[in-house]
């Protein structure tokens, strides 16, 4: 089928996705690294709909949008499979990873790190009541998929390192021990292990460009006000 | 595995998705409408976190979001293939399933409908813009999935019924045959296939429900001028 490249960028978490699976299956790729100021001809010829990142290209085929890229991941290569063989059990791992990309971190990034006041209490309420359902899924078990890394922990493998960036430049404390301990825990252990911690882009990296980001809202909104 | 139960609405093209991939595969199951002025104590235990329909009930096993079940659907009865097998072939059809259901959707019913002057040029712009990815997808086949009805066929079935329901309450043309020849075709000839039209909700219904949400939106506009 040809060679294996992923178009990718240090600051988006959703292409550490892509890497984590490659890494599980065992399948070597080409990292190339996009620069999301001055995007490359490659990009806009392979996601001309989006132009975002992350892209897999294998051989003369090419996928966006990272889930979509963790389904082909799984189709393609058959070892350690990501989703389970069950089809009610591959249905709730697709159904939380898309509630984690649609409910969590968007009431996790939407208004809240430049939100002040009533507004910011009414938004960490919005994202406390996302992450609780989370913990539902991983109380009593090690990773979301079981006994193993699964799609699921992919797909909330955003959090131990994004949630804390986004606690740290919108001050705020979301993730708490005391409310969430089996999500807290998974959270702490997920990012130790060896395959998942070196994959992960820096830490400063990502504060940077989300307290620029921040930054930048929050100038639009006091000058709504 | 035990009895298949929908929860559905007659105001909801998501659900008709559903019905008809039972339909193809020749499922029997038994509808259960929903008011969803007055949700029920089934709906509400088997879709605690969106309280949406469709949800899909199969002996005690409920999975909700339409694409999610349409997945589960197909991992479970294997007849008649709605996904093809070919990994690459299988994330288009995710791929443009997502795109319909985030960018084309929302392109045509949110502020179209009840945007005046440059704003609605700007709105109907766009929406053509995402309707013609969708034209490039169709382009010399008869249906998304090729020779027979697929999944992203399933998914962009909203778009006969419900983009026209769209256009006459928001006094707007979109989906023109000049511009969008294979799409109209596709989309003309879809609603005709027996098996898709008898589980169409009926017209009038979706016409009064979408007055009724743009009424309610206008009137916001209008106050916050």
């Amino acid at each position: 089928m040809g060679e294996v490249k992923v178009i990718g960028s240090t600051s988006s978490l959703f292409c550490t996705r892509v890497e984590w699976a490659l890494k599980l299956k065992g399948v070597e790729y080409e990292y190339m690294h996009e620069d999301l100021r001055n995007k490359s001809p490659l990009l806009l010829k392979h996601n001309p709909v989006h132009k975002k990142v992350p892209v897999i290209l294998h051989g003369d085929r090419a996928v966006a949008e990272s889930l979509v890229i963790l389904e082909y991941i799984d189709d393609t290569w058959k070892q350690n499979p990501l989703l389970p063989e069950d089809p009610y059990e591959r249905s709730m791992a697709r159904f939380w990873a898309k509630f984690s990309d649609e409910k969590v971190r968007i009431s996790v990034s939407n208004s809240l790190p430049w939100s002040e006041g009533e507004e910011k209490e009414k938004a960490i309420e919005s994202a406390r009541e996302s992450l609780s359902f989370l913990e539902e899924q991983i109380e009593g078990k090690t990773f979301f998929g079981g006994e193993k890394i699964g799609f699921l922990d992919l797909a909330v493998g955003w959090i131990p390192l994004g949630l804390g960036v986004m606690e740290q430049v919108g001050e705020m404390k979301l993730l708490d021990a005391e409310k969430f301990p089996s999500l807290h825990e998974w959270s702490q252990n997920f990012i130790k292990i060896p395959l998942i911690k070196e994959a992960l882009p820096p830490r400063e990296k990502l504060v940077d460009n989300f307290t620029a980001s921040v930054s930048y809202m929050r100038s639009l909104a006091s000058q709504k006000q």
